[in-house]
């Protein structure tokens, strides 16, 4: 058996995160501003909970064609910010590009077209059947912008993710024990170190293809004992007999 | 070098398609009141046009948790299904599930939230910089889908896309000369056999992780040759350098 890599070398040899320098001062402006806002319930000042959402990919190639993805939609995590965001928490909400988003749950499967109908004066509105719904879902989505509650940060890859989680961890130390980690991503356990990456498309004409992947360093320990000791943490692990809640506060 | 597996091989052992007959009924009834509809142009009959669009992907494991993908967003496969639409055929759209829908280029990158006004009479409605091009799509969405000049077939994974492939060939092999594949579609190279596939979730607790993929047996000719050797078929390589479009019509 072969040790996993340490964290330290995965984000040695990890591609930057592009715009990191922004992210970072959107962080700290959004940690320090919700964490000295008076609670809503009184008696406090606001929490702060960064949701994790959506399945991170492992590129398979520098110039990425292909990736090996972890397959989830995203629902957990979208309808657990609804709610934390109800309940007057301040929500960094890290998901995958393209994943479910909060307030989004009516949308249709089939085309968000069917959500609209073309009056008989040519003016396009929301359709009948769900003008409720959305008028609900904009009206809680404009709230909290308004609010300034939540802030959406994007990843694709297992690089981003972990990056995005380490300055989110690290940025939210400053709010010790109101801080919250909810950690719904489907985060991949095995990668292609980016140094020993294909830089190219893999070409086809050579027969099969052979592969080894690397185990991805076991971060949840890391954050609980160094990014962020004080903060509560739930994660969840996947099972197909039952879901699994696992609390580690 | 290993020969890549045969086409036969490949679709006995691949999972079979779910409601693979009442795709089937429907596929057929399409073709078969397209085809004999008259051209809007006149002087012959409507043309029927297969277009492929988005990525497959390729399970790691038979209850998929982890699968390989291959990046398309599936914008040019549906900006091409609306310019067909729009010169008078009729468009079989083979899509990847959640890829990008014809008339839907002008939803916000964001949320799609961003599209809504709440007015001041507390009603819900499109934001008047989005209006003009909501109500174009929509008109144009509501008129192929009115005219039944729209299918629309998702997939997800290489097995699906490869059967319905051949279905959608077969059933359009009553056209012939007026028949046209337009193959936008990331197709893998590389997958995992379904019989020699892991069954559940390949755990992480044993260190590297070592793959074996097959190539995809070439589907190209078997669609040029045997499917449908009378449609005219184009296709698309991708390239970093450039991107080559390559006709085999």
């Amino acid at each position: 058996m072969v040790a996993a890599e340490d964290p330290e070398s995965f984000f040695a040899a990890a591609p930057p995160l592009g715009d990191a320098g922004a992210v970072a001062a959107r962080l700290q402006e959004f940690v320090a501003r919700n964490s000295s806002h008076p609670s809503s319930e009184g008696g406090g000042r606001r929490r702060v909970v960064c949701v994790t959402s959506g399945g991170t990919t492992v590129p398979l190639e520098q110039r990425c064609v292909r990736y090996i993805d972890n397959f989830s939609s995203g629902h957990r995590g979208a309808a657990s910010t609804e709610y934390f965001l109800k309940a007057g928490y301040a929500v960094i909400f890290v998901h995958r590009r393209g994943s479910c988003q909060p307030f989004c749950s009516f949308m249709p499967d089939d085309s968000f077209l069917n959500l609209f109908d073309v009056t008989t004066e040519s003016k396009v509105q929301v359709a009948e059947s769900h003008a409720t719904v959305v008028k609900k879902a904009v009206g809680e989505y404009c709230k909290a912008i308004e609010e300034g509650s939540l802030l959406k940060l994007p990843f694709t890859t297992i690089f981003e993710y972990l990056q995005l989680l380490k300055m989110v961890a690290t940025s939210m130390s400053s709010v010790s024990l109101h801080g919250l980690f909810y950690l719904a991503a489907a985060v991949s356990d095995f990668y292609v170190p980016w140094d020993s990456m294909a830089k190219h498309k893999i070409q086809s004409a050579g027969g099969p293809l052979d592969m080894r992947l690397s185990q991805v360093p076991k971060m949840l320990p890391v954050l609980r004992n160094q990014w962020a000791p004080l903060a509560f943490c739930v994660s969840f692990k996947v099972s197909f007999s039952s879901r699994m809640v696992i609390p580690w506060g």
